[in-house]
């Protein structure tokens, strides 16, 4: 606070620009802050507006868009210091985050002790670290550069500096998915299984990041999502289970800070991955969890060797951390179910759930041995009793009555909708399913208007290795408007390589 | 190219927003592209106007400021593309970079060979790799993650994507001062010696990027520097010297780009250093080079030890480079000279070239070593004979003719300005001076306006050591302004530290 200067102020306002979680803050080049302050395009600057300060990037406006005396907010740093009409900021240069020595120590080889990795993650939910110092931080603890112990001590400090929640007591039960595979929607069906027996399984999902649709965009097809933590506590209060939108509870700030640069890095850690995913079941009060592990050529673990090693170090800190866990390898060669699309998927959630004739066989596999899995892990099941438990109440429709309760409980239960465009696309030549090109798959799905159009996306049901006929429909094209469907299907068309065709079997 | 679409194709505008070297566009959340792409804010972009591309961050603007139709761009965006007047742009998901893969390889661990470091080279300077990517790199390679075979590979890299200037024979002198000292400013004297002797000096140097003033901005008070290539060659055709802006010449443009992620994280790598250094000493064509190389506490190479091992890693490599190169350790301790800012700085030079009574002695004494280390290793000077041969000269008056000369060549000499407003601040207690912050003492002169205000800046006569009398003259501000002046009088009364006087000696 020493070196503010409250003489050099500018006015408020906000710039309507999006820059994800990074708050920018736009100064004109000649205004009296630049000058003064030496600030440059790029320039880290302390904003204080009132009792509230954030840390920002500056851009610099050489137009006339802006006034002299005025600083506009990128959304993010808007929500940062939330202003009244007409409010002032001062600014001045940032003091050094003060985990900015542990990240230098890292970088050039040191290992993190319990003491950097908290400071590292105050410093980055506090949003004090820019997006290169996380980029370089991400860069450091890459591969096998986090040994078990630093592993540990990031796992810990993820938990520290957020909310934990508390259900009154154990079993607590949960699972997670590492690397999801198209249309692998098995969490509403698990957790309506795992509920319909009893047990408490609080569960967050994440929304549609790169792919057509999360569990989150799945579930709000059917019933409200965006539940804050008291509403949250309520509907597991009152049926044992929910389905929510993780993104109002922020049970690891810091781990929703860093999937900023890493989801562009995509720099594969174990050790970061072990933490983010296992400080989030901490958090969120778990004491039981299953990790679903696909594993396969094009998924994200794709060996054994890869698969040990990661099953491993989830194993050891989860059990340092006080969680019962265990790990289920599935096949990740190829999509679940047939939908892609927040309520195509949602559509094939219910067919498992109601038993009908054409539900789609892989999904409800992968549902029951998921749901077999996390109930073995749980106290009460016998050992080797969890999948015929969870058959019988998958088959009894306990698991299917469970679901309209939690959805009511959220808000109400509503039907998926059915997009007004569909089109058929059919195959080119006769033959056999060979390969399944599921990037592009999903592009399609996200190009119909998937998950903003929750009705949009594609249904797809063949699988490697199918006999198929010239002409016969080879997947579905579903949107809201003719522009999005024919958007679409120009794409399909640019691309027949989406699913490849063989003759030879 | 097989994934555009040009049925959604937006209307290209000027933002007027400086982001600095990254090139930024704005689209509206609704417009059809961001829809229909899937793009969200700061998602990688590659736009196409004419037949013109570049690849950009996506910044989404949710007010009414921008059109569904439109998109704004950033001035470097807009550089890079230089749209004509009602342009459209088409918008993609840009492949991943080349050299993606060896970024990935280096950061886990392998080597990089010539053709890796080619492709991140070629990458970085076509500003493919994102600010967080080359931040990766940046950390991939600190400390001593760069071997000598790795060091060599990416200076011939930045040398092989820029133009290399060719000077029709040897010899061709350069010095290089790594990590500066306020007022160190010996490089227009070290011109001025070498060429007034007959060699070849084509000097180009930086502007201030952090500091008050860069040899650039201190020679421009007294001569055109912003010269392009041509201009440059007819004043070293004709005077043998020049001493110009090195920015409208690019000898290095990958360099040029990693600086933007450099200079804030601050990784020190000996690699990087010197494949920055050299890379740009053998793209301007010479031959025979000078590192000035200051060691101290508070410089940038801080132990013997570490400027043992720089100046290893820096002959080893030039030596390849085919550059006969000297490395010149000095005192690192201190300011050197008296002024700190453009003018006051261009006031020594001058004082020291017209052998003025009051001529800084450090200044003066510091240009004859560096003049006598390169002629030493230039051809034609007897060994031993180098600092009689630079003292004559300029003593001779013959330095200070050729300087002027020089500066005619550039557009003709203009005697440096004196500043509108001036302060003395004095000393608060008697004593021996103990201790100068250096790094604020820069901040004072900034804030008095330097460099944008030319004449404006501080001068500063003390030493460590030295005895001083409570109310004498501590140092001098000088700003163009009366605000300006006040600004930094401000500073100067909050922070009395910025000069420790100590009682006992």
């Amino acid at each position: 606070m020493t070196e503010a200067h409250s003489h050099t102020r500018l006015r408020v306002i906000r710039a309507g620009i999006d820059t994800y979680q990074q708050p920018v803050v736009y100064m004109h080049r000649d205004c009296a802050v630049c000058r003064s302050e030496g600030f440059a395009a790029l320039t880290r600057v302390q904003m204080h507006v009132g009792s509230r300060q954030v840390i920002a990037t500056l851009n610099v406006v050489t137009g006339d868009h802006l006034a002299l005396d005025e600083v506009a907010l990128s959304e993010a740093a808007w929500l940062a210091v939330t202003p009244d009409d007409g409010a002032f900021a001062t600014f001045q240069h940032p003091e050094p985050a003060a985990s900015a020595g542990a990240l230098r120590a890292k970088v050039f080889g040191a290992r993190l002790d319990d003491a950097d990795c908290l400071a590292l993650m105050r410093d980055t939910a506090a949003n004090r670290l820019s997006d290169i110092e996380l980029a370089a931080f991400v860069t450091a603890c890459a591969g096998e550069r986090l040994d078990p112990g630093e592993t540990l001590s990031l796992t810990r400090a993820m938990v520290a500096i957020g909310q934990t929640l508390d259900w009154g007591g154990d079993p607590v039960l949960d699972k997670h998915c590492v690397g999801g595979l198209p249309g692998n929607r098995t969490t509403p069906i698990v957790v309506a299984i795992v509920a319909a027996l009893g047990h408490r399984i609080p569960k967050t999902s994440s929304r549609a990041i790169t792919s057509p649709a999360g569990t989150a965009d799945t579930m709000e097809v059917m019933t409200p999502v965006a539940l804050d933590l008291a509403a949250m506590r309520r509907v597991v209060e009152r049926e044992g289970g929910c389905l929510v939108w993780g993104g109002k509870v922020r049970l690891s700030p810091a781990d929703d800070v860093l999937i900023r640069v890493e989801r562009p890095l995509d720099f594969d850690s174990d050790g970061q991955l072990v933490a983010s995913v296992l400080s989030k079941k901490v958090a969120a009060g778990s004491s039981h969890v299953l990790i679903d592990m696909p594993v396969g050529p094009t998924a994200k673990v794709r060996s054994e060797a890869a698969a040990q090693s990661l099953s491993d170090r989830l194993m050891m800190t989860g059990t340092a951390m006080g969680l019962r866990l265990s790990v289920l390898r599935t096949d990740g060669l190829q999509p679940v179910g047939v939908g892609i699309g927040p309520a195509l998927e949602a559509r094939d959630v219910l067919s498992v759930l109601r038993g009908e004739a054409e539900a789609p066989l892989d999904l409800r596999e992968r549902a029951l041995a998921v749901a077999a899995a996390l109930l073995e892990r749980a106290p009460g099941t016998p050992p080797g009793q969890g999948l015929a438990l969870a058959t019988h109440t998958l088959e009894s429709g306990r698991a299917l009555a469970k679901f309209y309760a939690i959805c009511e409980a959220q808000g109400g239960f509503t039907e998926p909708g059915v997009a007004e465009q569909r089109a058929d696309v059919p195959a080119l030549q006769s033959g056999w399913v060979q390969a399944i090109d599921n990037r592009r798959l999903a592009k399609l799905a996200k190009l119909a208007g998937a998950p903003t159009s929750a009705n949009a996306g594609v249904t797809f049901r063949w699988r490697i290795g199918d006999p198929i006929v010239a002409g016969a429909p080879l997947f579905q094209v579903h949107a809201q408007s003719v522009g999005e469907l024919k958007y679409a299907l120009d794409y399909a068309a640019a691309h027949p390589d989406i699913v490849t065709i063989s003759e030879a079997r």
